[in-house]
């Protein structure tokens, strides 16, 4: 990788501060040094001098022009790279038939390597477009196209975590390990692919990845658990996404006192595990999944469009466990972590028209809706969703002193978004851009008045902002992503 | 208005069939005459030859290239233009508060004309670009504003509905009309300057618009009433929206007995009028809209945002009410009625995860789950939303004739739709565009991967584009919107 030059990041930064604050300078300076970290950040820029400061006289420099402001790359601790063809084709099914009707057979076409690649360059890119820096990405079982992802993810900048996909059990003859043997031994072939491109995994990282209990046998969790006690390495998997689900895995491990207690009894439940879903835990799994330090993936545009549920996540919080956002492609329909926000914001808006009257539900179809007043409880505000999407991921990845906020000593992992503000010029006919178009390719769909507060301004990214408003997109200091056209990365 | 040329519209056409079926010609040609209308539909271009017809030797062709499609406008029948600076400003807020913090200090700044121009020209160019070719809107109580609204939506071609918002009841002194004889002063006022720009109410119509019965006094709403007979101008309102709201309508019309009775007894209830929200009607109310043949606005967007509920849509249809989609800007955080079909799509999922199961939520937070099945009494499909969104709210706006499918004999109101196929030479580095850059811009964020059916890419669409899709629109004929970039409209 290219020596970084020094650069200083001028304008005005907004990161989370703690789960409900966002800290909002409006104008700074981020010093990131020659190897990606940041050296030091200056929160008095006012006059947009940049004062001199010793060593940093020759530094690049990035400034935001016009309206915006740098934010932390966001952090997708759940996402089917794999499935990416099928974002947005799921139909009326629920989580075990859409498996067979529209993901096995998806999955298992990945033997053909030039197929992987395509699917694989293209979701990183996109990813990386929408401010993604760092994902958790399920592969798929085979080894070959797993570790192209992980080449793939390496090369293009991103940090991911790489997880070929343990499946021994109770899934298709035509796309499921052979035995508990070769699953173990397929993923240490991918551990130790990841070893030869990163030896320290700083950048790509192996992840254990069974897939969920109830496909895999009790012999291959119990030896994927021996392998993250003997590696280190970290796990990620499913739980409490769906009832019949739930059900099933009851059926499977009657020895089991909870789904949970399945990963526990493994040793696949520790600080190093990603949980995907949780949406329907019990209080005795929750004491547990803390007790263990487990991390959970909240993924609501999946749990939506599959109709899993809808999970309790300021009850979660408010319990102390940690948690990130998932966008689950492809039982989510986006690969965005900022539209995942936005499920994210609405998802708990419906908990709470359904949770706070339950008997306004009439079974006739007439909906719920709040009679109780107790917001706070249920609802997320639009800063407690950035900070899952950034901060909590961090902490699900176990990268909180890395990644996530603008700290001294932290990784740049950041991205520059840009918002545009309708001129008072504007009127029909005029200022519409080239040829009298309405130039909204470049500008993006948010449309700033001038009358709004930076908090306003979040808000407005939050809720209309997409991949046009990210203009530029660092991982440890490294451009990794930087958009086309008049507002593209201009630097000095 | 400048006469239009005889076109042929060549390439894929999708259109609804009915309310669960999409018509999908993947081969064809539209003719439309110099009146903007249909003048006939041929489905056999297999050979991609245009076929000659007599008379049609000389027309312009407009077709598409790559992957897409042309697809009726959208209809968006309940939107607030003058509160689009605050999509997605709503925090934490419900209905009436969210009247008082947010959307009065707005409207009642449109006294600003010039103010009121910048606004009403990016939000009418804003609609046209996500695809809306007939929209209704609800201004303000400002007569040369609303006039503005009127003028700007004639000028740039859109299908209007303009409404001066009447509201001379409990509302802050700083913003409402002075008494019942003012508000129907000025709403005469703006139907009179409509009819003087368009006589025939022919493309731009006006819409008699009492706020909502909390804000209008009897005399107001019974004097709109009057003015609806003697006019014959159709009517929009909301009702039902919110339980506080209902609770403050019984308070303040003792001698109704629902709230549709309210409008009923003022003779605003008629096959003439669009009633947005209708969250929480009771079951007479349900049976009185359904004789008096009056129409449903389904705004779900804003209802989730603001808590509202979630309206029974596939209950409301099953009864044989009439409905189409509704952005609510500024409930709504979106102007996209491509973004409001998925809103409805979830909204139904949510209303289905919470009605099938009333005892999982515990009032804990635990979300709700289906246990249940009957999802196709609460659960949308792709197919209906896009029927609520044009052939439904052709209906809402009484002119299922004239636009929201392709028949012969309609207007072209019509958008053509592009989907972007990620060729099989996609790699790292290659193939990603200008400056090897990826060209996220140009593509939007839809990736088409080559084994998807015409139903997948639809799907794909619903769940995943934006106004980067929609390459070009057309109104009776006339080119309203063209996106820029190479994708931009070619015609020959």
């Amino acid at each position: 990788m290219a020596t970084l030059e020094k650069t200083l990041y001028v304008g005005a930064f907004i990161h989370c501060q703690d789960l409900t604050t966002l800290d909002i300078c409006s104008h700074g300076i981020i010093g990131v040094d020659e190897s990606g970290k940041i050296a030091f950040i200056s929160r008095e820029t006012k006059d947009k001098q940049i004062p001199a400061r010793e060593g940093w006289e020759n530094a690049k420099v990035v400034s935001i022009t016009g309206l915006g402001f740098f934010f932390p790359g966001f952090i997708d601790t759940h996402i089917h790279a794999s499935q990416y063809p099928n974002a947005g084709i799921f139909g009326k099914s629920t989580l075990l038939d859409w498996l067979n009707t529209y993901t096995f057979p998806l999955e298992s076409s990945f033997s053909d390597l030039a197929k992987a690649s395509k699917i694989y360059n293209r979701i990183v890119s996109r990813t990386l477009s929408h401010g993604t820096t760092t994902a958790c990405y399920y592969a798929t079982i085979h080894v070959p196209a797993t570790n192209l992802l992980a080449d793939i993810c390496h090369a293009k900048g991103q940090r991911a975590f790489i997880g070929r996909v343990c499946m021994d059990s109770l899934a298709p003859d035509y796309y499921r390990d052979e035995s508990a043997a070769t699953s173990l031994a397929d993923a240490k072939a991918c551990i130790e692919h990841i070893r030869s491109i990163d030896p320290h995994f700083d950048q790509v990282s192996p992840i254990i990845t069974p897939r969920f209990a109830p496909s895999c046998s009790t012999e291959s969790l119990n030896s994927l658990g021996q392998l993250h006690k003997d590696t280190g390495v970290p796990i990620q998997t499913h739980i409490s996404e769906n009832l019949q689900e739930i059900q099933l895995v009851k059926d499977l491990f009657p020895n089991s006192t909870s789904y949970a207690d399945v990963y526990d009894q493994a040793g696949l439940l520790t600080s190093q595990t990603i949980l995907a879903h949780c949406v329907h835990l019990t209080p005795e799994e929750r004491k547990l999944i803390k007790t263990r330090q487990a991390k959970i993936s909240h993924c609501p545009a999946s749990n939506t469009a599959l109709t899993s549920g809808c999970a309790p996540i300021r009850s979660l919080l408010n319990e102390g466990l940690t948690i990130g956002l998932g966008t689950d492609v492809s039982g989510g329909y986006t690969p965005s972590i900022l539209a995942e926000c936005r499920e994210a914001l609405f998802t708990s808006r419906h908990l709470f028209m359904s949770s706070s009257s339950p008997s306004s539900s009439d079974g006739n179809g007439n909906g719920g809706t709040p009679s109780i007043k107790r917001e706070d409880d249920v609802k997320l505000s639009v800063e407690e969703a950035l900070y899952l999407a950034t901060r909590g991921g961090a902490k699900v990845c176990n990268l909180e002193h890395r990644i996530g906020g603008f700290e001294v000593g932290m990784d740049w992992d950041a991205q520059m978004i840009g918002l545009d503000v309708v001129g008072d010029d504007y009127a029909a006919g005029e200022g519409e851009g080239v040829n009298g178009k309405m130039d909204f390719l470049e500008t993006g769909i948010v449309d700033v008045f001038g009358h709004e507060s930076w908090d306003d301004n979040v808000n407005k990214w939050v809720y209309g902002g997409d991949d046009r408003n990210t203009l530029a997109v660092w991982v440890k200091g490294r451009l990794v992503h930087s958009r086309g056209g008049r507002r593209g990365l201009q630097t000095s």
